[in-house]
C-alpha cells in the first residue's frame, strides 16, 4: 500500500500544530516536567513507546532476523579502562566556548552556525529576498541558541565565504572555531559578549563502581565497545566464521553541552548498532547482488569539500564500482539501511547518504556515511554507517593480551622456502664466548640476500661480519651452516575489519512523526499522523456507537477475532462522539477504524475507516476483518480494499 | 504441553555442569571478562539475548495487551531532587561493615547469615548428621563470603536461637546486626577479623547533568519514579478515569555493596514494573473472579515472625477473605505472577510468596509480598508486589505543586448543611478596632457545637467569648449573625493507592534456566535446557543431513514456510555430525529439530524430532510444518504428534 495516499504537499507542515498534537497525545513529553526539567531528557507516553517498540520489532526482522545476526545485550556501566583503551576518554569531546561574562557554555561550532546563517539571512533581507520565513519561524520557536537575523547587506565576498565556511563546518578542529570566531567577530548572540578560546569536554557521563570508589566507570556513549570486548565468544559461537555480524539494541549516553533540538539531541538514547565482522582483505558481499539496483542520494566527501551540497543519484552498484563508496559491504548496508527508512515511512525525497570528511570522522572510522533525513531542525544524521576497520578489536587485544583474531584454515598450505642458519653452538661458544649471542642476533637479522652473500662466503671457507660498535669477527663453516629450508603455513590469522550501522532511534521516530503530520483542510485545527500500519502504535480501533450493554458481545468477538489474527486493536467506548473519537485516533495514527452501531446488532455488519482518506466501507463482520488483516499485514492496499466491500455512505451522517 | 515431559527428578542438579553449558553456549558472561570483569555486571549473548526478549514478549502480552496496560519508556538518568523527594537519596542504603584489619567491604546481613549457617552446618556435622552436602558444595564453589563449616557442637539453646535469627534476618536494622555481630562474636571469616559497626551505604550510583556539574543525578534504581511523575498526563491520556495501570520495561541500576551471587545479584539490571492505580476506597479488582481459585504457596509475616518458614497452601480467593492478603488487586496480581512464572517454565513446586516483615518494608509500602523461587543459592525474591499507597505521589505533589490527583465527579453530589458565621464588618470594626481579626479567627476556628452555643446565647441577646490571652469580648445580634447553609460537593477529588508488581528479568532468566537444566542418563556430560517452546530463543533447528548443493532449495522451502507460520528457526549446516549438532540445540533449548536428508530429497519426507524424550517422527513435509507450527504455538503436545504421525526408526542409525 502507498505510505501516503493523500497528497500531504498541499498541506504546509505547521510546526506548531505538530508539536501540540505529540503534546497532548502524549507522544513523549520533558522526562520531569513537573520538577521544571533538564535539558535533553524525554520520557515516551504509551504512544511514543508503541511506536518505538514497533520500529525496533521491524528493526530486529529488517536485519537480526534476516541476516542471522547475533543479538547481544551488554552492560551501560563501563570500567574507565575500557574506554582508556577505545579512546573515548581521551577523545570522545565537544569544543565548547564560554561567554566570557555570564559564564554561559555554548558548543563552538553550533555557536559559528548560528551566527554565520543569522549574518546570510540578515544580508537577503536586506536585499530583499526571501528572508520573511526565517524571520518567522524565528519568532515562533523563540529558540534561546538562534542568533537574531538583523537586516545588514554583506558583500559578495563575505556571503561566499560565509557560505564556504558552513559547507564545511564539520571539518574545522577546536582552535580553528576559535580562529572563526575571532576573525569573524562570532560573539553569543544572547548576550553580545565575547567567547573563549573553545575547549574540549568530555562528553561521556562519569560514575564510579562499588561501594568505595576503587572502580571509575562511564556510562557508554555507544553499545559498540560490549560487542568489541565479547568478540571472540561471539566468533566461536558462529564457529569460527566470518563474515558474521552481532547486533544490540540499547540505552547510551552522552552529556550534551547545551542540548536544544528536541529528540534530536539528546543526553540519554536508544541506539541500535551492528557490528559486522569481515576479512580486511574480502569486503565483498554475498547479497550484495540483491540492492545493487538501489538508488541513492549521495553526497560525498570531494562535492562538499568544493562548498557544495548537491546530491547525486545514484544506484549503489555504481556507486561502489567508482569507488565513491569504499567496499560492497559498506555500500549494502547504506541500500539496507535505505529500504528500512522507507518501509517505516521515512519520505524517500527527504533522506540523503552524506560522506564525513576527514576531521570529522570519529577516531576509529576509516570512511563513513550518515543517512540524514530533511526535518524543519535541517539535515539531520539519524543513522551512521562507518567502517571502523581493525582499530578497536586490535587496541583492546594490545592492551588485554586477549586474542581477538581469527584464525583460517588456508585450503591451500602456503609452502615457502627460507635460508635459515644453524650454529654449532659449542665451536661457536669456544671460539666467541660471550660475544656468541651478540654475533647469533646480527645473521638472525639478516634478509635473504645477505644470508645468500654469507653462504656463498662460507662455501668459499669464511666470512667476516662487524657489529654495531665496529668490532670484526671471522666467521668459518665449522660454526654455522646457512641452508633453505621450507615452511609451511597451514592457518591464517587476521583481525577482522568492522563495518558499523549505528542507528539513533529517537531521531528516526521523530522525523517520522514530523514526516507523517498533515491537517486536514476541512478541519486544520485537527492533526493526522499518517504512520504506516507496520509501526502504527494501533492498528486497528473498534468503536461502539454507544456505550449499551448490547454492544458488549459483538465487541469483544471483533477484539478477540483480531487479537488471533494477531491484529493488535483498541476500544474506545469513551462518552464522546464518533467523529471525536475518530479524530483523536487521526492524530494517534491508528490507520484503521472499525464501527459497530445498531445495525450491527441486527445484521452483522460493520465498517470500516480508513485514517488518510476518511474513506468507510461495510460488510459482514468477518468479511470485514479479513480486508483489515490483509490491509494492516499489507497484503492488500485501500483501493484493493474498496473493490472487495461496498463504500458506506453514511459517513457524514456518523461524523 | 506439558512442560517437562521427562521426569528430571531422576536427574540430580549439577551445578558445575548447568554453569559449564551456560558459559559455552554464551548464555551470558561477565562483561568486561577481557578485562578481568567487575563484579556485578554480566553480558548476554545470542541464546540469552533471545530468552530474554521472549520473556519480555511474553510479558508484554500477559500484561500490558492483556489488561490494556499504558506502556511509558522514562530516562534512567534523574536528577537528584527527585530522588531527594521520594526517599532514596537519605533511605535507599543497605548496612555494611568493615573488616577493621584489612578494610575489606561487607554486607552487613550477609555476613550474618552466612556465618551463623556455617555455624549451624558445622554443628550437624559434629553431630554427625547430613553435613556433608555443605561441605562438598563448598569446596566447589569457592565462593569468597562462605564462611566454611567447622565442625563445632552448639548448645540446644545455641541451635534455636540461631534458628530464629536466620527466619527474622530481614527484619533488623542496621544497629541490631551490629549487636548480633558483638553478642555472637561475629568475625569477617575470611580474615578471622573484627568488623566495625554497620553504616548506611546508598546504593544509587551518582553522576552529574550538563558540562558544568550543576546538575546532580542519579541512574535509577527501580523505573517506578517515571511512571509517578508522568502520572498526570498518563490519567488524561485515559480518559481521567481510574483504574489503569502503566508499565515499562527498563534498565535500573544499584551499587551492590559485593555482588557475588551471578545473575542474581547485579548491579545493573533490566526490570519489568506495572504501577497499577486504585481508588484508595474501592480496592477490589473486577477480574479477581476469573483468578479467585489460583492456589499459591503463601508464608506470611506471622509465620516468620514465629521463626518458621512454613508454606501454607490456599486459594488466593481465601487468602484475600481472610486478610491474609490486604486487598484484591493485590491478590489479583499475585495470582498473575504465579500464571506468569508458570507459563514461561518455572517449576511450581519452587516457587512460594513471601511477605515482608514490618522493618524489612521499603519506605514507601504498606503491605509486601515476594515471589520467591527456590534455586541452588537458596528462595530468592524475583518478583515483589507492593501496596505502595499513596506515599509517591503525595510527596511528588506536596514538592512540585502539581496535582498528582484524580477528580472524579460524584454521580450524587453529596449535600451537607453546616453552621457559618457571617460578620457585620462595619459594625465589627467601629467596635472592636484591631482586636477585629483575632476575634473572627477564634470564631472562624469554632467547631459545629460551639457554633450552635454561640448561636443560642446571640438568640438570647449575646455572648461573651474570651481570647487566648484572658481578655473577653461581648458579641451582639447586630456584630454577626450565624446560620445554616447549604454545601454542595459535585466532585470528589483524591491522590490514587499504587500496586507495584517489579519484576526482576535477570533472576528470573537465571532461575528459569537452573529449572530447566538436566543431563541425559546415557551422557552426563551434555546437558539439556527443557525450556517451553514460547521462551526457548530458538524454536527449530533445521539439519541438512550434508552441506550438499541438493539440499539447498529444500532449506530454503522449509525455512520460508516456518517463516510464514511465524516460527523462529535456524539452520545448523555445520560440517560436523547430525547427533553432535543435536546434541548443542539441547544445550541451547532448542525444542525440534527437522532433518532433510536422501530420502527428503527422492520423497519430499522430513524428520521431526523432540528435545526431551528424543523420539522422531517421520511425515510429508508440509504435514511435518503443520504440526511443528502446532507444538510451538501449543495448540497440540508431542503425544497428539505422535498420534498424527508415524514414529521414526532410524534414530540410533543417524545419531
Amino acid at each position: 500500500m502507498a505510505n501516503l495516499p493523500v497528497n500531504k504537499a498541499a498541506h504546509p507542515f505547521d510546526k506548531a500544530r505538530f508539536e501540540a498534537v505529540l503534546n497532548r497525545r502524549f507522544f513523549y513529553a520533558p522526562a520531569f516536567e513537573i520538577y521544571g526539567g533538564v535539558a535533553g531528557l524525554y520520557d515516551y507516553g504509551p504512544p511514543g513507546s508503541s511506536l518505538q517498540s514497533n520500529i525496533i520489532s521491524e528493526w530486529r526482522k529488517h536485519f537480526i532476523v534476516e541476516e542471522h545476526m547475533l543479538e547481544v545485550d551488554t552492560t551501560i556501566m563501563t570500567p574507565a579502562p575500557v574506554f582508556e583503551t577505545s579512546g573515548h576518554v581521551a577523545r570522545f569531546a565537544d569544543w565548547m566556548v564560554k561567554d566570557l561574562k555570564n559564564g554561559e557554555v555554548l558548543r563552538a561550532d553550533h555557536l559559528v552556525k548560528n551566527v554565520l546563517e543569522a549574518r546570510l539571512a540578515g544580508d537577503k533581507e536586506a536585499r530583499g529576498l526571501a528572508a520573511q520565513p526565517v524571520k518567522e519561524d524565528d519568532k515562533k520557536k523563540k529558540k534561546k541558541d538562534k542568533a537574531k537575523p538583523t537586516a545588514v547587506k554583506l558583500s559578495d565576498e563575505q556571503v561566499v565565504e560565509y557560505e564556504t565556511i558552513l559547507a564545511q563546518l564539520d571539518n574545522y578542529s577546536g582552535p580553528e572555531l576559535g580562529e572563526l570566531c575571532k576573525k569573524y567577530n562570532i560573539r553569543n548572540p544572547d548576550t553580545d559578549n565575547e567567547v573563549s578560546e573553545p575547549v574540549q569536554f568530555n562528553l561521556m557521563f562519569a560514575s564510579s563502581i562499588g561501594p568505595t570508589g576503587q572502580h571509575p566507570g562511564f556510562l557508554r556513549p555507544e553499545t559498540a565497545q560490549g560487542h568489541f570486548l565479547n568478540f571472540s565468544r561471539l566468533l566461536e559461537f558462529n564457529n569460527g566464521r566470518v563474515p558474521f555480524a552481532s547486533a544490540q539494541i540499547g540505552r547510551s549516553f552522552r552529556n550534551e553541552i547545551s542540548p536544544r533540538a528536541g529528540l534530536l539531541r539528546v543526553r540519554e538514547f536508544t541506539m541500535a548498532e551492528i557490528e559486522h565482522y569481515v576479512d580486511p582483505e574480502d569486503k565483498k558481499h554475498e547479497r550484495f547482488a540483491e540492492v545493487r539496483d538501489v538508488e541513492l542520494d549521495l553526497l560525498d566527501r570531494d562535492t562538499q569539500a568544493a562548498g557544495s551540497t548537491k546530491l547525486t543519484r545514484m544506484k549503489i552498484g555504481d556507486a561502489v564500482d567508482k569507488g565513491i563508496v569504499a567496499n560492497e559491504t559498506l555500500g549494502y548496508f547504506l541500500a539496507r539501511i535505505h529500504q528500512f527508512l522507507i518501509k517505516i515511512g521515512i519520505n524517500p525525497t527527504r533522506l540523503r547518504f552524506r560522506q564525513h570528511m576527514g576531521n570529522e570522522m570519529a577516531h576509529y572510522a576509516t570512511d563513513c556515511w550518515d543517512a540524514e533525513i530533511q526535518n524543519s531542525y535541517g539535515w539531520t544524521e539519524c543513522v551512521g554507517c562507518a567502517d571502523r576497520a581493525a582499530y578497536d578489536l586490535t587496541v583492546h587485544m594490545a592492551k588485554t593480551g586477549h586474542p581477538l583474531v581469527v584464525r583460517q584454515a588456508l585450503k591451500e598450505p602456503i609452502i615457502t622456502e627460507k635460508l635459515v642458519a644453524e650454529f654449532n653452538k659449542k665451536n661457536f661458544g669456544k671460539t666467541f664466548g660471550k660475544d656468541s649471542a651478540v654475533i647469533q642476533t646480527i645473521i638472525g637479522g639478516m634478509d635473504e640476500a645477505l644470508l645468500a652473500k654469507l653462504q656463498g662466503e662460507l662455501a668459499q671457507g669464511s666470512a667476516t661480519i662487524t657489529s654495531s660498535d665496529g668490532r670484526e669477527f671471522k666467521l668459518t663453516p665449522d660454526l654455522l651452516t646457512i641452508e633453505k629450508k621450507t615452511f609451511k603455513q597451514s592457518v591464517r590469522e587476521f583481525t577482522p575489519n568492522v563495518i558499523e550501522p549505528s542507528f539513533g532511534l529517537g531521531r528516526i521516530l521523530y522525523v517520522l512523526l514530523e514526516h507523517s503530520f498533515w491537517s486536514r483542510e476541512q478541519d486544520v485545527e485537527r492533526g493526522v499522523l499518517s504512520l504506516p500500519a507496520v509501526v502504527a502504535p494501533t492498528k486497528v480501533l473498534i468503536v461502539p456507537l454507544s456505550a449499551k450493554a448490547e454492544f458488549d458481545p459483538l465487541v469483544r468477538e471483533v477484539s478477540s477475532k483480531l487479537r488471533k489474527a494477531g491484529i493488535f486493536s483498541r476500544v474506545d467506548d469513551s462518552n464522546t462522539s464518533i467523529g471525536k473519537r475518530y479524530a483523536r485516533n487521526d492524530e494517534l495514527g491508528t490507520p484503521y477504524g472499525l464501527t459497530l452501531d445498531f445495525a450491527s446488532v441486527q445484521n452483522r455488519t460493520m465498517t470500516l475507516r480508513e485514517r488518510d482518506t476518511t474513506g468507510q466501507l461495510i460488510g459482514e463482520i468477518d468479511e470485514v476483518i479479513a480486508a483489515v488483516t490483509e490491509l494492516v499485514n499489507g497484503t492488500i492496499d485501500w483501493a484493493e480494499a474498496c473493490r472487495r466491500l461496498p463504500a458506506y455512505d453514511g459517513v457524514q451522517a456518523v461524523e
